[in-house]
């Protein structure tokens, strides 16, 4: 679970510095929905061949208005024996905030299936806009443990 | 070939609870476009692990109107000895005039290829919003016969 | 790397259209981001099965307003001996600019990363709008040379 922030002369360049601050720049994203499988472990990002397609659940928010305030969150819920769910949020707003919100949709998604919660880890940044700017967070699954 | 709706707190638990009444929610879907390879067989979904990367073709419409009626379609269109077509809609409205529409869309495709149509086979829903309600329509790849 | 347009009676019929005359319309995309892996050889469309999975990364636009210029570009910056971006663009304007601006992007995405650029090579095309007309830029992964 990572999250990161940074500005472009373009969206798309902001997003590429954003993932670049969150030290995932150099992979290939495929973008799926939002279920942790059962046995999944958090791990730190492990070293990995520049384009890799590794499948990600992620937040991203742009803006082009100087001064304002955007925040992305990625939050994880784990249950003790069972999968998980993986929920996203961004808004022009704090951090604070997005992961209070993104805390409630992990509960909400959790509640939806039955599922008690172990525990429910949150990634979350924020980014004040000085003329594009992007912010990310996401839950990058690597295709086994280390990545390789 | 499924559909589903459902109400959520925030747009993306709305999404999630329509996965769920459309027997979904627990897959980790990848979005793709549009071709029914020559072969596939349209079952019913199977057993399936939680977690479960799928490709999937998806309509999806969310709204914050209370009242609203949203409605969401994915139209399969078949040929006797080759490949077909999978077209998605969504939009404000009925499921009937969705369900029109992407038969239209399917003729069209299908006749943009000279493919003779055998059946056109639809899914589709439409939803009331309450407070925020989302409408999605789903054809979902599953790896092979059985789905496991 | 393609590029196509056209006019459809709905976007996603346009989008299919314009898919079809960059020679790409019988795939099925799987949308990633922006990284050209090392060793990457940029080829022409190989023959392939319609249905085939292949990631892509696309510029897509759609415009419902007769007259109205719409254009999509994809540009590759290739380093010498290690890996190389893929950036994406597309606006209600020229190819020409589309083009400029998707090489900035290009060299923006290098710089950041510290690649010397030895190639730029870009695909673009531009669009005026009949009825509903849609615009794609593409660069396809091939599951390897020859893509079978």
């Amino acid at each position: 679970m990572v999250a990161g922030s940074g500005e472009g002369r373009t969206e798309l360049t902001a997003f590429d510095r954003a993932l670049m601050q969150a030290g995932i720049a150099n992979l290939n994203f495929v973008r799926v929905t939002s279920i942790l499988p059962v046995g999944t472990a958090l791990i730190p990002v492990p070293p990995f061949t520049p384009g890799l397609l590794t499948p990600a659940v992620y937040a991203r928010i742009a803006s082009h208005t100087p001064g304002e305030r955007i925040a992305a969150a990625v939050g994880v819920g784990l249950s003790a024996r069972a999968y998980g769910v993986i929920m996203e949020f961004s808004h022009r707003g704090t951090a604070e905030n997005a992961e209070t919100i993104v805390r409630t949709m992990v509960q909400e998604a959790m509640a939806l299936r039955d599922l008690p919660i172990a525990e429910i880890r949150v990634a979350v940044t924020e980014h004040v806009v000085e003329r594009i700017g992007c912010a990310i967070a996401a839950v990058v699954f690597w295709p086994e443990a280390g990545g390789l």
